[in-house]
Order: C-alpha cells, then structure tokens, then sequence
C-alpha cells in the first residue's frame, strides 16, 4: 500500500472505530485538540489528575502527552499515564513543547523520553535538537530556527537514539524512525499565526496512532491530513481567525478518497 | 403558562438581570460557557481556588459544577462553593462529566450529590446511570451509548433518589424531578461533533436557574433555547467550526419571542 | 511624533522584531490571548510553574500578569516572573482581573503592585478603583458600573499612587501617568459580549511595551489598535461568534499605515 493509501486506510478507520484517545496537555490548546480530535472522528477525554490518569490511559487507544503548560503534578501523572499506556499497549506520543527553552521543560521532556516507550515525537526543530542527549539547552525551544533540510541525517541518528519516530514539523515536515524517512509537504504559512498548530498535529498523531500499527505511517499520514487541511482552510481564509474555523471544517470534511488524492507524502 | 412561553419568560429575565453565572468547570471548555452565557446574556464569571470560592458563590445567581478535568483541589473547591450557594439560596447545577469512566469522577459526583443540595444534573444517558446507588461504574462515561427513550422511568425513580430535576441530554432531551416529565428535541448532529456542547448545556441551565425557580422549567427552558440556536447554527455552517461560530451568534440573537414560537419542548 | 504615529510605529515594531510576550493568564483567555499576540506579530509563551518562570521571564521582551483564575501556587509564580522581569529589565502589565469582588483577587493586585515594578494596569474602572489603598473592596470587580469620564482625576491620582500608567478601559479608554493623559476612542458594544477582551488588550499592550518604551504611548497604542480591529469586525459580525473570528482577522490584516490613519488618540 503506497503512502497515500495508509493515510487514506487510516483515517477510515478512525472514522469507523473513534477511537478515545487520552490527552494530557497544555491549557492554551485543550479547545483545539479535542476539537480536531472531534472533526477527525476519534473521542478525545482530556484527564491529567494522578487519581485517574492510569484509569483513563488503560481504557484509551492512544495517549498524548504535551508538556506545553508543565507543573510539578501533571508532569507526575504523565508518567504514570505513559507506563500504563505501556502495559496496556497503548501507543503514546510526546509532544516536547518548548523543550530547550527552559530547564524544566528539557529535562522533563527527558524524563517522560527515558521512563516511557513513546512512539512517536512530534516536535518542531530547534525542540528535536533539545533532545539530543548531551546537547540539551542548544536549541531555541518555541522558535524553529534549524531548516528541516538539514536536518534529515541528525534526525534519523536522533530517532535511532530515542528508540522513537521523530517527526519534525516545519515548512516540510519530516518524519523518520532511523531508517525509514518521508517528507509531508503542503502545510500553508497561516498555520504559523494561529496558536496550537503544532499541538493539534500531535493531537491527530495520536489518534492514527489507535488505529495504524506502523508508527512511522500514522505520524505521516496524520500530517498529511493536517496539511491538506491546512491549506483548503487557507483558500478559504482572510486571516488566522477564519483559518481556524475553515481548518476544523476542513477536517471533518476531507474523507479518505480526497486524502488518497491530495495527500503530499514522498520518500525523503 | 406554557412550557415554550415559559423558556422565552426566562429567557428575558436573564437578558434583563444578567445574573453573575459562578461557574467551577473544566479547563477545556471554560472560554465556550463563558461565552455561550454572554451570548444568553448572563455575566459569568470563574473561580476556583479554594480561598475566594465562598464569597464569590456567595455573590452568585447560580453556581455551576462540572467535573470534566477534576483535581483534589478543585473538588475541594467545588465542595466548598456548593455549601455556600446552598446557605445563600443560589441554586446549583451539576454536570457529572465522564462519571462512570473513571473512579474518581464517579466518586467525585457522588460525593457532590451527597454533600450538595443540587438543583438540576445535567448530563448524558450514561454518565446518569453511573450515579444509581450500588451500580457506579455501569455506565460508560464520556459516550452515550443508552437510549435516552428506555431511561424515561429509570430517569423518573433517579431523579427521586437524587432529590434533584434531572436532564438526561441526548437526541431527545429528557427533563424530570422524578413526578413531571418533559421531552426537549430539535438539536442537531454536529452539536455532537465540537466538544463541551453538554458544558454549555450546563453552563444555560446555570443561567436559567438564576432566574426561574422551577428547576424543570429552566432545565427545559435551557435546553430548548440550546436546541433552537443548533438548529439555527447548523443551517449555516459546513461543518464543526463554523457551526460554533453561527451557535454563538444564534445564542446571542434568538429572542425570548423567536424561542416562545420554535421551542420543542413537550410532555414526556 | 503624533499620538497615531506612536501607535503605527509600535505595531510595525512588533511585525519586525515578533518580541517573546511571556503570559501568565487565566484559563479562560489563555487561546484567546495567545492568538491575538500572533495575529499581531508577537510570540507569545504561556508558562506559570514556579520551577520555570524565572528562565521565561528572563528570555522575554514583556511579561503580562493576569489574575482572572487565581490559586496560591500561580500568586507566586507571579511574584517570582515579575520581579525576574524587573531584574532584567522587561516591562510588566497586569490585570487585576475581578480585583473588589473577591478578597484573594484583591489581595493579590494590591501584593503585585506593592512587589514587583509595574509598567501598565489595564483594568475596568471598577477593579481600577479597588486598588486604591484604602478603599479596597469599593469596587464590584468584574462589572465595569463607574463611568469613565468621571474618573480622570481619580485616574492621575491612581496612577501616581501606584507609580504605573494606568489604562482603565470602557466605553472610552482613558490612559494616564499621572501627568499626561490620553483618551482612546473607538471600541465597539459587542466586545463586551465576548470573553477576554480585556484581556486581549492586556496582552497586546504587552507586545507594545516589548517594543516602545515609554508605557504611556504603548498602552494608547495598542487599545487603539484592538479598537479599530474591533470597529472593524464589528461591520463583519453578525453575533459574538462571528465577531471573534473578524476580530482576529482584523488584528492580523492591520497594518501599521492603516492604524496610524484610523487610531482614535487624543489628549484627555
């Protein structure tokens, strides 16, 4: 099945089985995702108290992680959702939001890399470098200030050292699990002026994560749906306020044949 | 008078009080029932430390619980304002979110209807069986997955138990304090496909309380003013973010006549 | 330099340098907030963990301290991004959100100011008035019930109390040193129909201090700015919801010559 096709194949099933996916995320985008998470047809709960975290991660077909607005408690009850999600089998995917631009975040973003099997990063560039193990503080954090180009051979080597696939958004995204690397085209520059973007990515991950075994085929193929929708929403918008109403729009529309379509996955 | 003169007599009283709407919710719906009790023509306002819940319940037309993205601290809280809105009269609604999916928000919504003297629930099908004496966890939480037809006298002998009016909300509305019963219909699909529609449910019924004393009849009120601005918004949208945005205008632009006409509230 | 031509050239400053607005808000505005920052031209951060406000602090261009949805544990983060801001340098606003209806709310404004050096207060004329040592209390917090106009000596007298401009914002917006004073002119009804408009143009006048650094001016600009956006939405809107949506629109698609034309300033 070519790239396309899963991506297609993928969103399919989330429409068929919606399935509930667990996010523990940052206040500023909680709206957003679970609104995403709706328009694509999964059933987002967001939970993060350490009294039910392992309850609610247990019954999800995936878990989100987003370490954007951190404190002390959540950063105890991601854990614990994470190794749950683990002994269940549930795929989990970290998003390190701002990693590298403070301590806590780094390090946290660190300790979620070493205490959980995570299967897929998504993260912008300069919060991918922060992760590199010796080279922590090095990247900007928020900002993407690294080319994607560049950073394909970094990538895969980083990839091959989290043990996770890494997805690196950007104007072209780049997703690789060390060996295997695609590029998801075709994302539009409004996405950069409306805030969570980044965040409903991971969002979208996580559901094709419950569905789609291949970690490396669901973070692209989630892209891909966010990047098409993306830019119909732009077609449609006069500035950020009517790109996010377009965007989730969009996202309930597209159905899987028009993703077969205009999905813009290649071998990178 | 009738129940459809009814809702829209309330519904002028909220625009001419505006009562302050106190509201303890989750995080991931608080700028849509803020903004949804503007557009009602209500003044909420969020609170929910500890220190200042009591006086600023103590200032409320109603309080709103919802326990959608609990902690200790917020139960806590929510305790503390409910006693207080029950030693000054102002009446309080609760909104068990995902009771049945988890232990402690099972426990939690127990715990409130045990320690509170609420005046309506508002919640889904099977968040509502989850708070049966002796058949916690039955339910399945977030999903409604019972008929709302089947539950007319389990609803009935429920709200009896609970001592509290009833809103059971699904494809059909249902409304009962366990003798009297109403049915609310006329919402739409997508009201399914945004997230925190039954928190802005809620978050109405809130603001009808405050103003009308009959518990059923601002429950009912609520939900048909609700049902009416979906029917309105989902007319102009094309999918799940233009319909929030036309469901805001609607709210704000449906008058207490308009709502008397195109009601659908009826008998049970 | 005239008043509007301040008001341009901070806007044009803010598109070319995207100055770091580190926010420590409530949860109701945190989207609202952070999106209107990027729409523009700011980059907005949301961080509040005791752990990592200081690094944030210390990285950004401003720092916008709001109080709507206190708790103890953000009070001191609070205190501790502040006086970091002082330290390094980078102006603070606050916003004493509901500060005279509740003590906690009080309380805190009051600490903050006596704390940290403040750059701006925008605030309701009500909260304005309750943070008049001495008459704390004397105000009714959320709503707005004084007059504007009849405040402008209070205002100067305020302002050279609490040794920071004062913006207290209305019908009209009056902005004061103490010594000079300015009115903005302009807004439009229906932003009192949606939620976080004041703290939208806290914000923003977080990302005009970031880049102009006399705060008189800073202040009047960006209130001129959020209301021509908002003059300008208001001819798009048919409801609060549309209004939003054409608001943040508006905000982006400004551009500074546009504001320097139609920015209504003048002295007071």
């Amino acid at each position: 099945m070519g790239h396309n096709a899963g991506a297609a194949r993928a969103l399919e099933l989330v429409r068929q089985q919606a399935p509930l996916v667990h996010n523990i995320t940052n206040y500023v985008v909680m709206n957003n995702t679970a609104n995403a998470l709706l328009a694509c047809g999964a059933s987002p709960v967001m939970a993060h108290a350490r009294q039910e975290v392992e309850e609610m991660a247990a019954m999800a077909g995936a878990l989100v992680i987003n370490i954007g607005t951190l404190s002390p408690p959540w950063i105890e009850a991601m854990l614990a959702a994470g190794q749950k999600a683990n002994e269940v089998g549930a795929p989990v995917v970290l998003d390190p939001v701002g990693s590298g631009a403070t301590t806590l975040r780094t390090e946290t973003a660190m300790r979620l890399l070493a205490e959980i099997d995570i299967a897929v990063v998504r993260a912008n560039a300069s919060e991918a470098l922060s992760l590199r193990p010796g080279l922590a503080g090095a990247g900007k954090g928020v900002d993407s200030r690294h080319q994607v180009d560049e950073a394909l051979e970094a990538a895969k080597s980083l990839a091959l050292e989290l043990g996770a696939v890494l997805a690196v958004t950007g104007q072209v995204d780049l997703v690789t699990d060390g060996r295997r690397a695609l590029r998801v085209a075709g994302g539009h520059a409004l996405m950069g002026r409306v805030t969570g973007m980044g965040c409903t990515a991971t969002a979208l991950v996580g559901a094709f994560l419950a569905v789609e075994p291949d970690p490396l085929a669901a973070a692209a193929g989630a892209l891909a749906y966010l990047g098409l929708a993306g830019r119909q929403a732009a077609a449609r918008a006069t500035g950020p306020g009517s790109f996010q109403v377009a965007l989730l729009d969009a996202l309930y529309n597209i159905d899987p044949p028009s993703l077969q379509t205009a999905a813009l996955i290649a071998e990178a």
